[in-house]
């Protein structure tokens, strides 16, 4: 059920933003209880990215990853809590820094979803 | 109220985006009571989307379209199954497979919007 | 803690494009508590954005500006008011008319950010 947006700097090579995108959807997987094959990624390369360079003491570069996950309500934080560290960590096998690896999520509900067909995977009909 | 993002990858005509952009809304109008002159929409291409092409025993290909529908709390999981139901056959008109039709929601609230003059259109300001 | 997505016309100058990002940023430190250097931003350029010329009242361009605020829960109405009119004020400045700035914002919680490094910054981990 997520939907992924990854944001970054011109100038990755395919083979390196395969494996960014690779990473994150690992990621998931080992910790957020996705299933392997639930895969939907858009990835956005772009000329410039606003970020600041120092912000909680973390000193990012023009490296950065925005990586932002769209999902359903259910994770808890610890599981949260793993997969930042599993992202940051998939990442750097990528060439990512982790002080470049900026996460955020937002959630929604079962009814929020439809996989194609035009139906609505996660959530019953209403009895008739 | 909805701010609709739209990503399709590249190669289909302008005509075809605009059928595509078209439908979602009229999809949104018939079934989720937005006026039809509230409409925002932000189409994007691109070279590449990832997906998995069966999830869900559903066939998908490159002419995946997702659809994110950001608009306020309020709609039934009746109406969402509706919109994604609509959605899907007036994508066909406009030559997408409904296995291609991937919708999701976000809902937020009332003060969360500004259309525009610095002034928030949905909730009333405190009594001075 | 924002993470903002500002879409905006191809056609401004770089210089032009700075003031805007700039006039978002400010608008939130100066109303909405985020701190000045807690600033994260993608500015994208599009071909074209869908838009009606005059929901609400309101006589929109080509110059429209949207503007997706993803932040974490906590600010008032109120703040929420200020900010909007605020961005209108400062986007002024960079040649944007009022009209043609539309803002959204999307909530979530502080376990849903990660800064950097694998870490949970706004998070306390649970007691070992």
């Amino acid at each position: 059920m997520p939907l992924v947006r990854i944001s970054l700097r011109q100038g990755r090579t395919p083979g390196e933003r395969t494996l960014i995108a690779d990473g994150v959807h690992r990621a998931l997987v080992e910790t957020c209880n996705v299933p392997k094959d639930d895969r939907f990624q858009i990835v956005t390369e772009h000329a410039e990215l606003i970020y600041d360079p120092a912000y909680l003491g973390i000193g990012r570069s023009d490296g950065i990853v925005f990586v932002q996950v769209f999902f359903r309500k259910g994770r808890t934080v610890e599981q949260k809590r793993a997969l930042y560290k599993r992202t940051a960590e998939l990442l750097g096998e990528a060439g990512v820094r982790p002080q470049d690896v900026f996460v955020t999520l937002v959630e929604n509900d079962a009814p929020d979803w439809s996989y194609g067909n035009g139906e609505t995977q996660y959530a019953k009909a209403a009895p008739s």
